[in-house]
């Protein structure tokens, strides 16, 4: 609301700006270490279950055998669909399967009548948000598959039900624990766009049904980031680890943008992916040679780029290294995981960690109303 | 990533902090003035058509006749579902009309095989945009009568095939002409939660869909503003205009918080309200008597209280007026929109506003990804 058209200058994408207080996540970026609302999130993925995660995000400790047996239940018991809601899913399939979720989970949300938060008891709201949590596993797996969703029975989890909807069997011991890992990891990173974008949506008091919505659509974009699929295409693309040199030659010499370096708040190596490194080892992937190959490689030609930049520039020299996405591919292609559902299975993982937002944004909600400044001409 | 915990103080909620540049409208509110792209408002919305707007805000100048005639043609060519689309829309059907209207825009967008934006032609996104809009009044109407919908020759555009959707027979011109003002008034309205969330969402790259869905989602919470369904209680509730002043009496002794009053921007009359009570007028509406005595009287009544608020305090007096639900409820109950449907219709006009936003933000896009405040404990 300027009443001059006097330029002001302020920070593009909002960067550097703080908007909102939080105890669920730290990214320290400097160090290179990431908290879980007062844990090592490192610790947390190494030791723990994805449902003991939740359980910290939502309450800041760990939860005692019987806690955590009893969330895991009420986490179980809101995971099926109904019949009607598993037809009209199915109707929803097709096309990019983040977006057909983002339907789904809408339509879901209407369907079991969510409303807006405002006035209510804040324990049911809390249940609607665990409920559309709860209910990603099968909703991924009827997009997946088009089929009805298989009883899991003896299901050890979240994580498991997820890998079983898409693998379409029990998955092994390794494989579930490789991804429950990856999910830990993933579940929630600071302020990104779409957790973001969750916050504002239910800041108006919206339902947490169009608030998980914009989450989903917001992470679709490839700006986010975590989409690891281009990696593999990128390993496809080398084929052998006798060729790597020759291919990271020819592609730095065309400039090329090497998929899985470099991120935006790391200034040392991402944590998460040191830990899906010794994932992807204990692996014994057929991938894991030229990935390591190919990370060694890529990593010396941009170096002696940067350096060169930096002498002739007289800067600093800026150190790359591998993002989470680099070993993310390797470890779940090796999982079973096809890569057009990498950004799904993120999305399986990032939405507990915006159901928390938005239960965080719910308790002390401040309407998110930031200005635009005006540079078209008056009348 | 901050790593200390030392405090830092950044005001809730983003208020007055600049997030973009906008062409697209301005809101003076000390002056009482509303901008859309170098137009006075008021004088669009009581001269000029709908689409003449729309093409206001796409090229800050108004159109030829034969541009207008090219343009009416554009939308009006974009606006059919297909069969298969209404018998999706159809299943969505059900619940809050906004959640369904956000369902089904996601599944419609998501049928087209709409993607991201990037590395993508411009126009065939502007026209991804312009799809969705034109397609808002046949979604509607599925979604109010579940009935395919009719064929409405001769239309006279956007506001003719929305209002004839949602009555299910032609309008009369007066009444159409009233709708169509109320939405050029609520186009656009600088940067409000929902058009951020917009811009937000698309600022990763994500679909237009995905962009469009979480202004929809964001715009259905109770704070956006917006929905004079209230209002219209609260003439209920009155009654009659003998009832009038002993109803103002009762409940500001009980501290009843009144509808359609007060506004975050305006410090003077809302040049849309004072517009909307014209077009009221005109309609000569059964209702209008029973408005202007509750307007007075409770405007008398607030004023008195302001006044022995800044005695008491020895602050200045607040003046508050009626905001734009006030006389939209008035204007949209006569032209025969049920009271469920007046955040649907805020929303049909909103959705050309969030479409512009959303061009504009990708023409000079940068990622939104601001920082949250960690307030948990360290490891």
């Amino acid at each position: 609301m300027s009443t001059s058209n006097e330029p002001v200058s302020f920070p593009a994408g909002l960067e550097g700006v703080y908007v909102c207080n939080t105890t669920l996540s730290e990214v320290e970026g400097l160090e290179g270490r990431l908290i879980f609302n007062g844990f090592n999130a490192i610790d947390l993925a190494e030791t723990r279950t994805f449902e003991e995660v939740w359980f910290v995000l939502r309450e800041g400790r760990l939860p005692s055998q019987s806690e955590l047996s009893t969330f895991v239940s009420q986490v179980e018991a809101l995971s099926h669909l109904t019949l009607d809601e598993y037809k009209l899913v199915k109707k929803l399939r097709g096309g990019e399967p983040m977006s057909a979720f983002r339907s789904s989970l809408s339509a879901v949300a209407n369907g079991r009548g969510f409303k807006s938060w405002m006035n209510r008891d804040k324990a049911v709201v809390a249940e609607e948000i665990m409920t559309l949590c709860a209910l990603t596993p099968e909703i991924m797996e009827v997009l997946h598959t088009g089929r009805k969703p298989k009883l899991k029975a003896g299901n050890r989890g979240y994580a498991d039900r997820y890998l079983w909807g898409i693998l379409g069997k029990q998955p092994a011991e390794a494989d579930l624990r490789a991804l429950e890992t990856y999910l830990i990891l993933t579940v929630d990173h600071g302020l990104n766009a779409s957790t973001f974008s969750s916050r504002v949506t239910v800041s108006t008091g919206a339902d947490v049904g169009a608030a998980l919505t914009a989450a989903v659509g917001t992470l679709s974009g490839p700006l986010h980031g975590g989409a690891p699929g281009p990696v593999l295409d990128m390993f496809d693309s080398i084929a052998s680890v006798a060729n790597v040199s020759n291919w990271v030659a020819e592609k730095m010499a065309a400039g090329h943008l090497f998929m899985g370096f470099g991120h935006r708040v790391y200034r040392t190596d991402d944590p998460r992916s040191l830990c899906l490194k010794r994932v992807a080892e204990r692996q014994a992937s057929p991938r894991i040679e030229l990935a390591k190959a190919a990370e060694a490689e890529i990593l010396a030609a941009l170096a002696a780029k940067q350096q060169a930049k930096a002498l002739a520039q007289n800067v600093p020299v800026r150190t790359l290294r591998v993002n989470v996405e680099f070993w993310t591919a390797v470890v779940l292609e090796h999982v079973g995981i096809p890569r057009t559902l990498f950004s799904s299975t993120f999305c399986a993982s990032r939405m507990i960690g915006w159901g928390e937002h938005i239960r965080e944004q719910i308790a002390g909600n401040k309407l998110y109303r930031p200005r635009s400044y005006y540079t078209g001409s008056k009348p």
